[in-house]
């Protein structure tokens, strides 16, 4: 394996200031910002700034650290029930993903378990443990990207959806990290990116990262898939995951299901590939999992269509729940688990 | 079952000129552009203003009466020779689908049969043919609607896709007027309708038609057909085609394919409503049918896109081929005819 050289970083902590890529403005634009302010982290995890499940959690992460350093400045002395608000806050600012209550929960145990400490000292073990997040991530994506990588043939046509990439982690991604490792591996690979209704995050984000990174890739709306399938160029599909209930059923981003009936149609595996963290052993099935329904102006702005006399709603959920039997395998940081095998190795 | 009146027209011939409302243009305005010419319409039918398989049949029969005006103004005496290669222009605007050169054809076997009469004497009776196609096509959709609707039961949820409606004929249209045959009989019904990509024809179209006469339709992403359809709002799917081979396999919007294996999946019933026209006796099967692919810069420009050292490339097909596999019956004007049963019928 040649070593993966990405053209851009998502996310990073440096001198007490965290800097992320402003996913808004991709393909277009490379724009760095800085964040000094919790709260200004929140409005970019809500506005997109920052997305995808693992990255959003390492965002978090640093969120806590920004809260903890101004409570220090400004002396207050009611930092733990001052943490544990913006904890609260941090926690609260996306629904479905679990990483992000995942690492604020990390962060809150360091704080709970050194109560007795100073605030100062709670200080430098929360962002040790949120810059051990951000490692542990980019070590979870190398070992996703390892062994994902051997269920990649040579000249492969592979199908993805969303953004499940660098851009959606600190590392190499998941679903993408599975495809860079092999391509890194100087294996010739063509990759599909759905569009990704309505916000077009496979197409502004993961033809740009693919094709900023040298790789082959291949645009399509949602709606083609079957075509695109029925004409054999797609060998493989791989995905990421919002979250994984204990029977192996994965929310990720609206239309993961349709691709996953279609592949199913065609005999063609269907790879989630997702850290541990996305496991939620918490959650039984996917009719547990809350579904983030978003701002209907994201699809339209119907108020402007002339002479309507009915009535014109519109369904904008972000995610939808794809059953496990229709997953061939778990592409994890332990290894690939098949699907029939995931409920017993998570009740383990 | 109560007068189906619609607030806007798609097509109507006056005084030997076409009107079309300008599709392109919906649903923030309501536009009619006159037409005297026939490559206008030509370029009409090429750059959408006007769509929809049967809807480019009428107005292809327009073009052609507006070409034989054209060669009777200018005393040209080489009339046969100039409508053939008219008839060759206009037959070639479209490549998909089959009403086009259907209507064309209809109207040059006019002209063949009356080789011995003068060209205003044909100029006449090709006026007379074009005007029977338009009330043909009109019929055909109330005789759909009214077949159709029997299927339909009060309080369904119907999920349509593209825009097969009023829009897409001379008439009340094809999936549509089956939805306006059961709503004008007074069942509630809710219509869902995918957004349609790249060109957003549901979302355009099929939502502005319907709202503004009346009805109550919800606007859907292409992908997110298998998280409404888990969640059971949907009861039936109908859609129109653009071609109909023999065995049944049916060309219709690109998208339609996704959702007859998403339907099938879930056990809902998926209808295509078209004309007889529709139903091409020269194709044998789906793979025989053409499919058009279109400028990849409907769907993305990507030349914009900052860093890029790979490749993007766009797939960018118009249509898709649902397999007769998948359809549970055609609604014809004919009659509703089962899966199984067409390709007796049409070898008859």
């Amino acid at each position: 394996v040649n070593e993966i050289k990405l053209p851009f970083k998502t996310i990073e902590w440096k001198n007490g200031k965290l800097t992320l890529i402003d996913q808004r403005l991709l393909p277009g634009r490379v724009q760095y910002v800085d964040y000094g302010n919790y709260r200004d982290v929140i409005v970019a995890v809500k506005n997109l700034t920052v997305r995808g499940a693992p990255a959003i959690g390492v965002a978090a992460a640093y969120a806590m650290v920004l809260a903890s350093a101004e409570l220090i400045m400004t002396g207050n002395a009611d930092y733990m029930a001052k943490m544990e608000a913006a904890s609260r806050e941090i926690g609260a600012a996306r629904p479905t993903a679990v990483n992000l209550r995942w690492a604020v929960d990390r962060i809150r145990k360091i704080i709970g378990d050194n109560s007795a400490s100073t605030p100062r000292k709670i200080h430098e073990l929360i962002e040790a443990e949120a810059i051990e997040i951000e490692t542990e991530d980019k070590q979870l994506c190398l070992a996703m990207g390892s062994h994902g990588a051997e269920l990649i043939d040579g000249n492969d046509g592979i199908m993805t959806h969303c953004n499940a990439g660098a851009l959606a982690t600190a590392g190499i991604g998941t679903a993408l990290g599975v495809i860079y490792t092999a391509a890194f591996s100087d294996k010739k690979i063509k990759v599909y990116s759905t569009e990704t209704r309505p916000l077009d995050q496979g197409r502004r984000l993961t033809t740009w990262e693919l094709a900023a990174s040298g790789l082959d890739v291949t645009l399509l709306c949602d709606n083609m898939a079957a075509s695109l399938m029925s004409s054999g160029a797609i060998d493989k599909v791989i995905v990421g995951a919002d979250r994984i209930a204990a029977n192996g059923d994965t929310a990720n981003k609206i239309g993961t299901y349709n691709i996953a009936i279609i592949a199913d149609r065609f005999g063609i595996p269907f790879y989630v590939a997702a850290p541990y963290s996305t496991i939620d052993l918490n959650t039984a099935d996917g009719t547990e999992i809350p579904i983030e329904f978003r701002d209907t102006n994201e699809i339209a702005d119907v108020t402007g269509y002339a002479g309507i006399r009915g009535n014109i709603s519109i369904y904008a959920p972000a995610f939808d729940v794809t059953p496990n039997s229709l997953i061939t395998g778990y592409i994890t940081d332990k290894g690939v688990i098949k699907s029939a095998d995931i409920k017993e190795l998570f009740a383990a």
